[in-house]
């Protein structure tokens, strides 16, 4: 059977909730699992997960997944994972490498789920008639994979997010050397990274953060403050190493961040030179000009560790006016308002902030600029193209490059989201699309949300609604003095009696479970609301 | 009286929102009159206007306002006079430039409000104790004006929005002469536009957009179609020179760009040759090739002409793939999840598109980078400084540069918004801080939304809400289809009566007021189901 098809369930025309499927006559191959971030007209959406539909289908057909392949650590390859697998009712295998690996169990984990995730060995990986070899290539995140995947019918390339960065932090070069021993092999088809297309320069390489930071700590007589990615182990790592050099102990603050160093830690990928760490609770036994602070909150989201301690909120980290503190990151498209009104809190506060408007190295993007796809394409010489990992302008600039590189429009493919790519003897054809959901995850079920409720959402968001407000005071909640508030809501005069049993069965809630934290609480009080009524 | 004070009623710490108060004794000289545009967490807030209660205050005490100087031409500047003038019981006059006069006039007019607003004579304008000289300086939109201020107590720099543009293309260069001559009197203290100052070079000029323009339209098999903002008349103008030398007919679309480019040709200051200019409704007698359209929506605002057009909701314009949409601007801060949608929708659909991510030159900004605002200072030599028009950071960078320039600290002044600040005896001080409420227009209403409504508003937004729906289809209400729609509503089951009342009273409004505006309709059926309730 000379047949493989590709099955985009996440990642095409988008940059995230990566999913694809491998299919090969009933053996399905599937590489990554990924959440996505809800849009902005998403009200009250926490992230999304990849509709696994055409999944269950060709296993109630008697189709069977051969294994799960993950490429790198980011929460849009794996975080997906404690969602999906319970909807696969099948045995499998999942590969990936160290990091990776305890990455996704760590995020399984916060979900209350586990599964085994195996390293890839030394020597090609067989899963049914598919042989996996992982190549490792730079990112932003180490440890970071491509995949050669060679069937019966043909080599695919499976190049997601990478960079050639000549000098990484942590971790080699990129495997050159085997990337162009796959090319000589013969590629079918290759899935290239193409968000950063639209640069045309190589981006630039980690390193060139460690010379920013070495210039702002030496004039600053208080804490030094670094906000960063915190699954970018190579900027911690010169974080480190710079605090190293000035004598500073290192503090970790913030969920993710202390637990990205933890599991680095624990895989000897960091190296924090001995007594120089200092856990966040001793933080008092310090000067603070012998300390630098690594915090979560980069993207200024409300209820970080950063944000907090900008706004004096924060249990054990302060900021004083000697401290700076150094944005080494970007805003992500759509967060600017949270960054800069958390930069505009620190300047109003005579905190010095560098950040990347006004200090240049402070990031690096972690994703190939046009010149490094060109460089992965020469050496893959693959007949066809297929760019993922990106946005739909960004896949049709990928198209007008390949096509400076001499590819045909029909060699670069450009499916739809869910549209299966079928490669019938060697050649390419673009076949059906499937229909898939919207999944949202938002804190109380996963779901079809749908277009109507969240078009509703916006609406009322703008003209109206009914809330249930218990008043919180320094950690303590208040239900008797729960009110329920309305605007624009307007049979509310009508609903006395109602108010006044929302407000009891809140008020008899809280009291009876005062132990519970805030989510399950609100939970609590939504469902018993709702039985209530 | 050797006492002048300055009180910032808006435009302090953030960019929009702009009016000052310049106060002598009892005599009250207001600058600008601008709207501000919602934070993110102000949940269906369609605008901020100052707060004028200080003025009231006044007024009652007594004072009395000279009048009211425009500065240019833009809605933070000018646009909150319709709702703001109404809340002033006071006769007095206005002035700006003839654009700025003509662009308040129909931001009046846009509220059904009317007030005449005069012409900066030549020669210094006398308003109580002040002598007003108003001097021409560039920025994106054209007849902007900077403010000498003379008092009995020293003169003042009221140096907002500009750029020292050296070739601009309507009008002429800054009255450097003027600047300078004003410099030699002595200035007290200087307000100076700090926006760009975290850019260290010099603006680049207007001009610099024709070259991309001209390179763009060369190879357009289609319709030219250019996105700008409305206001930057230099760009409109550009456009159309570049269209006329390749035979193009120029055709503008959407309200704003409309209004301003029939106001900017009535004063003669936009040149169109004659004959080249093709109303909207008659384009179809024209083929794509011979058209160039500049059109509303830059920003990607949704129900923009732009937006409408490349989803093919537009009645009068279709997007062709021969097509080529040039963006002509930048995302401001927190619109590019709707700018990159809609270039994402123009990719998908084959149609080529140009934005500044994959070209350059196609904007500038209109505000003074910094080596701009050294000029300007080098030129005033002012005894104090006070930034205006920028975020905290761009103050406090201010600050650091005016350092830089050998000012010292008390030399530069960073009041709070509402912070009086006072100047006896040529010292200044920072005064008492007025306490300003966050005004908000919501379509229905004026009025201090506050803090806990917001919050509520987005906390509905995420968990819950009930809302009213009248469907529409083709421009058509189809009230029978009314809905009443909840989600996260806890108490819905008990409310079959209310939701069929809503259902009635919505159904017999609509066809009762088939000739209203959306907007008329909406606050009517909100109005009269609120009573009913």
């Amino acid at each position: 059977m000379n047949e493989i098809k590709i099955v985009p369930l996440g990642g095409v025309g988008s940059v995230t909730k990566n999913m694809y499927v491998y299919e090969y006559g009933n053996e399905l191959l599937v590489v990554d699992c990924g959440i996505g971030f809800p849009e902005e007209y998403m009200y009250g959406v926490d992230l999304l997960i990849p509709d696994v539909t055409y999944l269950q289908k060709r296993l109630a057909e008697g189709a069977r997944i051969v294994g799960l392949c993950l490429t790198h650590g980011h929460d849009d390859h794996i975080a997906a994972l404690p969602y999906v697998l319970p909807m696969l009712n099948a045995e499998f295998p999942i590969y990936g490498s160290r990091l990776t690996a305890a990455f996704a169990k760590a995020r399984m984990a916060d979900q209350d789920y586990m599964r085994e995730v195996q390293e890839y060995p030394e020597q090609p990986l067989h899963l049914g008639s598919f042989s996996i070899e992982a190549i490792s290539v730079t990112h932003s995140v180490p440890d970071t994979r491509h995949l050669v995947i060679t069937t019966p019918a043909g080599i695919l390339y499976h190049g997601s997010d990478f960079k050639f960065d000549m000098t990484p932090i942590i971790g080699e070069r990129s495997e050159f050397d085997k990337i162009a021993e796959a090319g000589n092999r013969g590629i079918l088809c290759a899935l290239v990274d193409c968000l950063r297309v639209e640069r045309g320069s190589w981006s630039a390489s980690e390193a060139v953060i460690r010379g920013t930071l070495e210039k702002a700590i030496r004039e600053c007589p208080g804490k030094f403050i670094v906000t960063l990615m915190s699954s970018n182990l190579h900027r911690i790592q010169q974080t480190v190493d710079v605090a190293a050099e000035h004598d500073r102990k290192v503090v970790f603050v913030g969920r993710s961040v202390e637990q990205n160093v933890r599991i680095a830690q624990e895989l000897g990928l960091l190296n924090i030179p001995k007594g120089m760490y200092v856990q966040k609770k001793h933080i008092q036994d310090y000067k603070d000009e012998e300390l630098c602070v690594i915090i979560a909150g980069s993207q200024g989201q409300p209820g970080s560790s950063l944000v907090r301690a900008v706004y004096g909120e924060h249990p054990i980290i302060n900021v004083s006016k000697k401290d700076k503190i150094v944005f080494s990151t970007e805003p992500i498209p759509g967060n600017e308002p949270n960054v800069y009104s958390t930069i505009d809190e620190i300047s109003r506060n005579g905190v010095e902030v560098l950040y990347s408007d006004i200090e240049d190295n402070l990031h690096v993007s972690g994703h190939a600029g046009e010149a490094e796809q060109q460089l992965l394409i020469s050496l893959l010489k693959p007949k066809y193209l297929f760019p993922i990992g990106g946005a739909d302008r960004h896949r049709v600039a990928f198209e007008h490059m390949a096509e400076d590189l001499g590819f045909s429009e029909q060699q670069v493919l450009l499916p739809k989201l869910g549209q299966i790519v079928e490669f019938i003897d060697r050649v390419a054809r673009l076949g059906d699309t499937l229909s898939l959901k919207e999944l949202m995850v938002d804190g109380l079920r996963i779901g079809d949300v749908g277009n109507i409720v969240l078009a509703d959402r916006k609406k009322m968001a703008e003209e109206g609604m009914v809330v249930v407000i218990v008043p919180e005071r320094g950690g303590m909640l208040y239900p008797m003095e729960t009110y329920v508030v309305s605007r624009g809501f307007v049979f509310m005069k009508n609903a006395d009696e109602i108010v006044d049993l929302i407000k009891e069965t809140t008020q008899s809630l809280v009291n009876g479970h005062r132990d519970m934290g805030e989510g399950e609480l609100k939970r609590e009080i939504e469902k018993n609301l709702g039985e209530r009524a």
